[in-house]
């Protein structure tokens, strides 16, 4: 494989901006990069202060010490929290954790924290930064590629509720997202291919080059089977993609929306099968074929187009199909209970081009059923 | 005693702007308020939507049902959620409970809370609003003299970690703050005390003018001989000052510091004594006697000032001594845990003339261990 490249994308929000830096071993650079040498005209945060490291077991033992080598050679003076890795721990009683670690080792307003892991890592690190002292420095070292093209971007952060996902948190901008494309080598393949669901979904609803990139490359299940050069456009666009939006649309009040393609229909899925079965992207990769097929119905969309998003679901070796025993009744009681419901009615992400999409109110619970009949799974038609 | 008049002060910061309506029986109008009858372009909850009303037993009982009546009539649809009254219970726990009742009523990002009560409701009510779908409108409702002074203005929201008071929350504008000053009737008189601590504050650092009506009031120990003239210039000026100090700084970066004038030992000493025996106002009126004698030793405040400041809390039956079997050096080490330390140094607010205070890290544990001295209660000193 060909070595990557380092890149720096700037995300331009009205009230603050900040670097996401992709950058191959950038994990030994990171408190140089804090400190500001060379690259920040001030630090991100300053020298000698608190830093708290936030991880998952897997991840701080394969990548923590390098980390905290990083930041103490810039001269923070680092602590660490660890948490148990997976969904079910991203809940408030791992937020009062955190908060406890801040405590014990006496952070600062000027202190920071760091996230080093995937998704669920950024998410409680992001909101406990956020409450700790009504709000101190965040730094997002996303590990998996999941959290990389999407979770550690865009400031939202926050837990579960025992009924829903995500319903409690707060926006808190990141100072530096770092992503460092090495530590892809240690994801399991499921979870790469996860990722690749969120990379698929910026093609269809912003990026036609990065579609058509997709389209033509060999495999996309596996990183080992990835080039340098077309990983380095997943991250790239999908990263771009991500801070266009975000910084047209901060607090999500319009086309932020569009994030959240094959995302209505594939939250219901997750939370039906109790966040374990199915995997986000995974579910992602459903809800989009759902929400495919309803444009298609709507005659909003080519089913030419339909079919080319399907194939590279397809060839990332992800799910096309509903989970096996899932009731789409309950899908669609689901749905409304989505936190992005507005008043009453569910809103659906529809694609209306390679590239572009639009939010709907017109999806009626009768088109919507139709299409989730007809992805039933096999097994179950059979 | 006159009646009091209707005001609106309206606070103008960067990203918002509100209004702080201190009015008479204003908790009848509320729910025309928030609709926006007349007084605002647009509604600032729309009718029709939810709203969560957030209470403790004891002012629900006395006015929730006046509340929830004029929400209704404005075609709200209102559900509501009533927590144990006490600093006690301001907790992670109580938000949780909050965020159940607003998933049990199934609250959208459209939806608004309403926090009917003292501090401790408006905090935790507040911190609840801001993490809720990552924040949703916040109407705040003091009932207290000291929520009306202080806490329900500003956007300071949170609860207590175990080991230390607010070390939690978040910066959340209300849309709106109404004061109904015929609710303090029912405040009992030592709450009513505690919130005449914060006004003399901003006298002392703030506005003159307040601080010499107040000198001219005949007594200021009881809501039943306080004229209606002298308590809307308490209302008045009070929420102006304030209006005026987090308008200027909305995260706590410069002058707003000048708040916790009386707060740095005042925390030290409801953190000592767990919360309960000494209350909010009496403590910070405490530290106003010590932060102001510390101002006369360092010779930067003359010693006929800080006597004619301790008049008023003397005025008010609050206490000015520190409360029996304290001990000083647990204060001194306390100081340093607050969170308004900066890399490890306790910054005190002074005063410097009436009406005008600055923050200074120049009092050594020398001096304010010397004024606490000074300090103890008589019965230590017998």
């Amino acid at each position: 494989m060909a070595t990557l490249t380092q890149t720096t994308i700037r995300v331009n929000l009205p009230q603050e901006a900040y670097d996401v830096r992709i950058a191959p071993d950038g994990l030994d650079q990171l408190g140089a990069w804090l400190a500001g040498d060379g690259l920040t005209e001030k630090p991100l945060v300053k020298p000698g202060q608190k830093v708290l490291l936030v991880s998952n077991p897997v991840v701080f033992e394969l990548y923590g010490l390098r980390v905290i080598a990083s930041l103490k050679k810039a001269g923070y003076t680092v602590c660490h929290c660890i948490l148990p890795a997976g969904e079910q721990y991203k809940t408030l009683a791992s937020i009062e954790r955190i908060h406890d670690a801040a405590y014990e080792n006496r952070l600062e307003r000027s202190s920071a924290m760091v996230a080093l892991g995937g998704g669920v890592i950024g998410d409680m690190t992001g909101f406990a930064a956020s409450t700790w002292l009504r709000g101190i420095a965040l730094i997002q070292v996303p590990t998996s590629l999941l959290a990389m093209v999407d979770a550690s971007m865009g400031g939202k952060t926050g837990v579960n509720h025992p009924k829903g996902k995500n319903l409690i948190g707060a926006f808190h901008q990141p100072k530096l997202v770092l992503i460092d494309p090495n530590v892809l080598k240690t994801l399991p393949v499921r979870e790469f291919r996860a990722g690749v669901a969120e990379v698929i979904k910026y093609g269809v609803i912003w990026d036609k080059p990065l579609f058509e990139k997709l389209e033509a490359a060999e495999r996309l299940d596996d990183y080992n089977h990835v080039s340098s050069d077309l990983l380095q456009t997943m991250l790239e666009h999908s990263c771009r993609a991500k801070a266009d939006v975000v910084s047209q649309d901060v607090k999500e009040a319009g086309i932020r929306a569009l994030l959240n393609y094959g995302h209505t229909i594939g939250h219901a899925i997750e939370s039906l099968t109790g966040y374990s079965e199915i995997n986000h992207g995974e579910a992602v990769a459903i809800g989009m074929v759902a929400a495919g097929q309803i444009a298609v119905d709507m005659k909003l969309w080519e089913a030419s187009a339909t079919e080319r998003q399907d194939a590279l679901i397809k060839k990332t070796e992800l799910p096309t199909r509903l989970p096996n025993g899932i009731n789409i009744d309950e899908i669609l009681v689901s749905l409304k209970s989505d936190k992005k419901v507005k008043e009453g009615t569910v809103r659906f992400v529809l694609p209306k081009g390679i590239g572009e999409a639009f939010v709907s109110d017109m999806v009626t619970d009768k088109i919507a059923k139709a299409v989730l009949e007809s992805l039933r799974s096999q097994s179950e038609v059979n």
